[in-house]
């Protein structure tokens, strides 16, 4: 039998990644360390930036990607996460290229939100938002949900996003905060934090609004404890 | 030229290990995430215990090291750094079959200590402390220091270490905390928190005694940040 070795690509951001890294351990009581799930991260944050590339037209991250799928694979990895929403845009090419398969954050995220009808608030990237990687599958199964206007993500939502990424966690926590708010003003009864910095922020300044989210990092690393846990029966 | 990659041993416990890849971003101010040191984490916790195997003849953690070395090598890694204090008993074995070159911890942690004469409360697990890894060094040096009594590792230190490992985090950073004490209480100027749990306690319940710490595992970040900035000279 082939030894579980959860890879994770990380790197988008770095700090992401951790957090994801530490949400593996956290959402796993265990009576002994080795119960742990085996992870390999890859934290490779020399990447072109996703949501450049995709709302202007930046450098693409594809290649970088690829070659972080490529050490997971040749390390022995036999399931995939990218703790990273955006770049699950390249979710199909990277499969490709993958021997192992690989976790996705939308369907980790649905199987959170179950089946109670909500008004799902869409906190995302402008990038992630114009690729549609939440939206197409909420339309597909007829979710209500809404998303921050045009006016909002840039005063609100990225710069709270790029504070994050770059150390000032409070600061772009209160930013995130405020984004969501206005979700929750518009009629949004349950929150999608689809970027994996909102929840490292929102924690920071230990956010109310958090208890009435789904975190699609946290989700995401359920799905992989699943997996974990079916492993060893 | 090589591209530089930070490979880095964890899984011994995988939160310390987490913990040390948040301080290599944490310590690393930067203007772009691109800007962080490229890592890969190797954590796999299915390692026999090193303390076991240091105070009671347990399984040795050896191969299973050595497995996670030849995985980061395989890689690309540049330098190895090992997330834990104990298992630098095995740093010889483990520096013979790595191609890429191996960061010791104590020579970070001395290398934050500097020359001010101080008497060094050394805080450590019973297997770190029977390996003689830092009183070696320390008396080669004609550095000073204490250590706790059998008692102290008995009642305080060693079922603090263990609450931290398995998620009683603040709980554990009391006993720390106590163990700590006794060592300032006696006469200590400065502590080296010497097992990578022991910082990860103290900083949940926000202990004082952080002020007059040394923490290793931040002094081996240190280190990787320094080689990491060397590189992009």
């Amino acid at each position: 039998m082939t030894t579980p070795l959860l890879g994770v690509l990380g790197g988008m951001g770095p700090l992401a990644a951790v957090d994801f890294a530490r949400k593996l351990l956290e959402l796993n009581p265990v009576e002994t360390e080795q119960q742990h799930i085996p992870t390999l991260l890859w934290n490779v944050p020399q990447i072109p930036d996703r949501q450049l590339a995709l709302s202007r037209g930046g450098p693409s991250p594809l290649p970088a990607m690829l070659q972080g799928i490529a050490v997971l694979n040749a390390a022995g990895a036999t399931r995939i996460a990218i703790a990273c929403n955006t770049a699950h845009h390249w979710f199909d090419e990277l499969a490709a290229a993958s021997p192992a398969p690989l976790l996705h954050i939308v369907d980790a995220t649905l199987a959170q939100l179950g089946e109670k009808p909500e008004i799902i608030g869409l906190l995302a990237t402008r990038g992630a938002l114009q690729s549609r990687l939440y939206q197409d599958r909420f339309d597909a199964l007829q979710r209500r949900y809404i998303v921050n206007t045009e006016d909002e993500l840039d005063k609100l939502f990225m710069p709270g996003c790029y504070a994050v990424k770059h150390g000032k966690i409070e600061e772009g926590g209160r930013l995130l905060e405020a984004a969501g708010q206005r979700l929750l003003a518009r009629g949004a009864t349950r929150l999608v934090l689809a970027c994996t910095e909102i929840a490292t922020g929102l924690e920071r300044i230990n956010s109310p609004l958090l208890a009435a989210s789904v975190d699609t990092n946290e989700a995401l690393a359920h799905t992989c404890l699943q997996y974990w846990r079916e492993q060893k029966k």
